[in-house]
């Protein structure tokens, strides 16, 4: 076998053999199969696509390139939850614990921001001495004692998939379906897990702008869990509108605290109950889906999922006074407040834009290199829809660097616009696919 | 500007400026910009195409990658000839010499054998001596004493689409109408023509398989030509069965020099004829096509052409007294007859087999570092059409290496059809195309 027939299979539209996947992506991994073909399949995969029989097979591939962990011997259902990328989007922080005290194991491999999107991993470095690299022998220990445990994906874990990946970053070859899918399930499988639910993003703010295209992604993960044997759940939600209020990493973890603590905002509450429900009811610890809404509810409200989220950063070495008191996490020492210059209704927030300001602000990164600002970010105070009186704070921008609120100020006031009327309401959750059981 | 950017425009179909495509190819031939990211980018261009706009920009920043050749100081005409690649297409030794000598100045930049299609400069280093490999001022100084000279791209020749071509090998992204028109152009403007007539090979043993692929090629080398003002003729030739009867390098050397001799095979002296008038009326020296085909037979016929042929290998090194006596020419140790086992008509040639025959018998290349054997080859007795006679040879292999005789035979048999009928007559010259004066 030649690695240029098989790109020039996939150039032609062809549909690659589970021999011929392995053998490129394995001969890449090795170093046999030189940056510069794999990025030319790469391209003809973008645009040539796949079908769902080779998104499985590459998806088992790249899950096989490294070690997997078998959680098998640990009693109780191992569920994962996943985004495919938001602005404001804290669930995981919230979920994750949440599932765990309800009795389901989460062995959550997390990322890192992308572009004008946050990043689990991120946001968890904002606690003082968080580790997120973590062997998988500490991952699975951590699981042991908390039921719970976040980590970024190490060489151990699908180092297929981080090498191709690093490579479609600087190709032009992130955006496909059967990659993204590809990429995303071989790191939740190489754990273990017997089910997953996946919270595809929809909207301006996300990767996938409309329902089409977030329905395609999501039924290419759905095809490669039944075809690898995986249960998998998608809600397509909502992402023209930041989730909560806070964008950024110190503030998002605070906001998620204060959930945990039933004091947060109401679409950030209700999404992280109806994806912990998900989870607690595909794992089978709950007999419908109402009553695994009760059970979510009632971790949140007892206290019960903050506690697992204590414990949690206390395993991987993060001060969990945190949780208590949210004042002990990093604070910007510059912050700058945007105020209505009218009365009306918020009408509009450029989800996409709110998520760059961040961004810039120092809550993600330009570069591989860029170093975070965990303190920078921005908290819209209003929801699309909500009344704003005029000179009422909209927007405060925080950051560690004065200059860069200045440079920001203006691009995120252009961001917020105020109507007479409020729009129409939009569901948080738009739609609900599933594998046939 | 960034490459990434680049790549990505091209990915979602836009169209290139100009600015991006030099930015892009400079920036690749410093080394700036990486092989991966050119692999990806050159995977966009064949599957999204370039519109003519674009191909004129990109052959224009190859042309200047490198050395331009001016000779405007030197009286005469400068035209040029090109094939896209067949199976025994050794026109450019006989119309190259022999619109020389109708007074034409042809500074030819030819090829190697690609594939299963031979190449020129393969040819003629099958003459003992010739030396393909002239810096530009030698190149200059052949012209100006002989009226012609033959070399392959230097360094100094467009080097940019030297490193393209060579990615494009290995990445699966050779077949690219754009792509292949904007290097065969960058090549052939780079040396100072005023015009150029092209022959684009179409059928069974040509890559262009069909009309309407040879005809979309054609086209955009003529789009190149309006653009970058050099005047340009297509002729699409057909390629379903070889030109002539021999397909090697030696062999064809001799079928080139008997046909100067006006001894040729009858379809390769009517191509040439034509190409030649076609040059020679495109250079202004005839009024006429007519008049230019008058011109071209009599320099045959005067054995001017032939002169010219000895002049031009006795300039580059060459042992000029092959001219005189084909037998001068290295010759195979060993040769095998196929014969016919039935009566009737050679109804079919397997071209593109008969070309991979001769390249597997050591006419051609497999991989960059193998050696060509300038004797081996195939001889086909025969046209389509031709009467046979059982037990009549109806081809014959030739290699210094009688196993590589041994393992072709069979494969050579069975490209040979002999039919009770024969099949209806095709057309050599299919198509013509022109820029609009």
């Amino acid at each position: 076998m030649r690695a240029i027939d098989v790109i020039q299979r996939k150039r032609n539209g062809g549909e690659l053999t589970p021999d011929e996947l392995s053998f490129f992506v394995d001969g890449y991994l090795r170093g046999d199969i030189p940056d510069y073909q794999a990025a030319a399949w790469a391209m003809a995969v973008c645009l040539r696509g796949m079908s769902p029989a080779e998104t499985a097979s590459l998806t088992e591939v790249m899950l096989h390139s490294g070690t997997t962990l078998d959680l098998s011997a640990l009693p109780g259902p191992k569920v994962d939850k996943h985004s495919t990328g938001g602005v404001g989007d804290k669930t995981s922080l919230i979920v994750a614990p949440l599932a765990a005290a309800c009795g389901v194991l989460v062995p959550m491999v997390a990322g890192r921001g992308l572009g004008h999107t946050g990043g689990t991993l991120d946001k968890l470095e904002a606690i003082p001495g968080f580790r997120v690299r973590l062997s998988l022998a500490e991952f699975r220990s951590v699981i042991e004692t908390c039921g719970v445990a976040i980590v970024g994906q190490t060489d151990e874990i699908a180092p297929a998939d981080r090498r191709l990946y690093a490579l479609r970053d600087v190709t032009g070859t992130i955006d496909s379906i059967p990659l993204i899918a590809a990429s995303i399930m071989s790191k939740k499988l190489a754990v273990g897990i017997d089910a997953l639910v996946l919270d595809v993003k929809c909207g301006e703010g996300a990767f996938m702008r409309n329902l089409d295209d977030a329905s395609a992604l999501a039924q290419a993960m759905l095809d490669i869990g039944r075809a690898l044997g995986c249960r998998v759940q998608t809600l397509i939600t909502d992402m023209n509108q930041p989730l909560g209020h806070a964008v950024g990493n110190a503030i998002e973890v605070a906001e998620a605290i204060a959930t945990l603590k039933g004091r947060g905002p109401r679409d950030v509450e209700s999404l992280a109950l109806e994806l912990t429900a998900r989870m607690v009811r595909m794992g089978g610890l709950a007999s419908t889906l109402d009553a695994a809404r009760s059970a979510a509810r009632g971790a949140l409200t007892s206290g019960a999922g903050l506690a697992r989220l204590r414990r949690l950063v206390e395993a991987q070495g993060g001060d969990p006074s945190v949780c208590d008191d949210t004042q002990r996490l990093p604070r910007a020492k510059h912050a700058a407040v945007i105020r209505a210059t009218s009365d009306g209704r918020l009408s509009r927030i450029a989800c996409r834009t709110v998520g760059e300001v961040a961004q810039r602000l120092g809550a993600g990164r330009e570069t591989l290199a860029s170093r975070i600002d965990p303190t920078a970010g921005v908290v819209i105070h209003k929801k699309i829809g909500d009344l704003v009186i005029a000179d009422e704070p909209l927007a405060t921008l925080y950051a560690n660097d004065a200059a860069l609120i200045d440079a920001c100020r203006q691009l995120l006031t252009t961001a917020l616009e105020v109507a007479r009327e409020a729009p129409p309401p939009v569901a948080l959750v738009q739609r609900v696919l599933e594998t046939a059981p």
